[in-house]
């Protein structure tokens, strides 16, 4: 698996549940969204103009995923809604890591690039710095149709956010392709 | 990493938030409990005790967590209460992974012993196979004190259950032993 398989796997549409753990109030927060995820290919505008933003060279982009989400958080009038960009960017010293890039439709703005890691389980990992928060996230094919993602919230003075989706693929290229994806045995 | 240290490292007392996404009905769950979670050594009873009933040589034996907890489901008078000893076995071939026997104190029983896996980002992956239902758990540690667990569950015809927990570290030889852990680096 390289980042770009991964990228490709994700493209369609997905039910997400979510649940947040904030750890020192210790309350718990439950959200659902539908997602859809767009594979975007190393030459799509939209990829051109995030490198550019970045001040990194598009020839070194590899693909990108468009993701954009609508849903609801229990018990709260809080809509789930909006939409952002991940671009990997080749490290040519180390082939399964390399810059990403995020592109938010708010005001909210990483610090800098983040970096990807896919590890030799096959799950990628994204780490993006904001000004005071560190956010570390793992995802993970469980099989081909449902996919999960831990995230973690770093302060200066520690961990204050926990959270977790399970996404089940509700259609796309890669449900059509292959039909017997539900049944598919684990990693 | 091994699993005499992830298991020492597990040693103490703990908050536990969890979450369960129900992938059918899209119900979540949610549960809070109190764990104790104990080192036990090679030669420890329990241990020998529960190679004896696997029809294992206690010679084998690595080590066990004896964890115990209690809890509740929120809006349900359901009652998680209850405790387990996990032993790792050694597997001379592959010193990252080996054999997990479990056990429990309910009627529930393993149709036979499971596998852990120590993985190169440090964490734990645990397998266990019931009559009907594979369960796979990952566990690892955000820091000293944050302790993070995932499960799946999967039935013949696919995965049913997701669930995530927040480990919060209240006390235990560990937290005595180094005070700076809440800020930690992550992994």
């Amino acid at each position: 698996m390289d980042i770009t398989e991964f990228f490709q796997l994700s493209d369609g549409k997905w039910f997400s549940q979510q649940t947040s753990h904030h750890l020192a109030s210790q309350q718990t927060e439950i959200g659902k969204s539908n997602l859809r995820i767009e594979m975007l290919s190393k030459g799509d505008p939209v990829v051109v103009q995030l490198c550019q933003e970045y001040q990194v060279d598009p020839a070194l982009a590899l693909c990108g995923n468009r993701i954009t989400w609508d849903g609801t958080v229990e018990r709260s009038e809080k809509k789930l809604k909006g939409s952002t960009v991940l671009v990997a960017i080749a490290d040519p010293q180390t082939p399964n890591q390399g810059k990403l890039l995020l592109k938010r439709n708010q005001a909210v703005k990483p610090s800098a690039a983040g970096r990807y890691i896919i590890g030799t389980d096959e799950a990628l990992t994204l780490i993006t710095e904001f000004e005071t928060t560190r956010v570390e996230e793992r995802l993970w094919f469980a099989s081909l149709n449902l996919r999960l993602r831990t995230s973690t919230l770093k302060q200066s003075d520690g961990f204050s956010t926990t959270s977790f989706c399970s996404e089940i693929r509700m259609g796309g290229a890669q449900a059509a392709a292959k039909s017997t994806a539900t049944t598919a045995q684990p990693r």
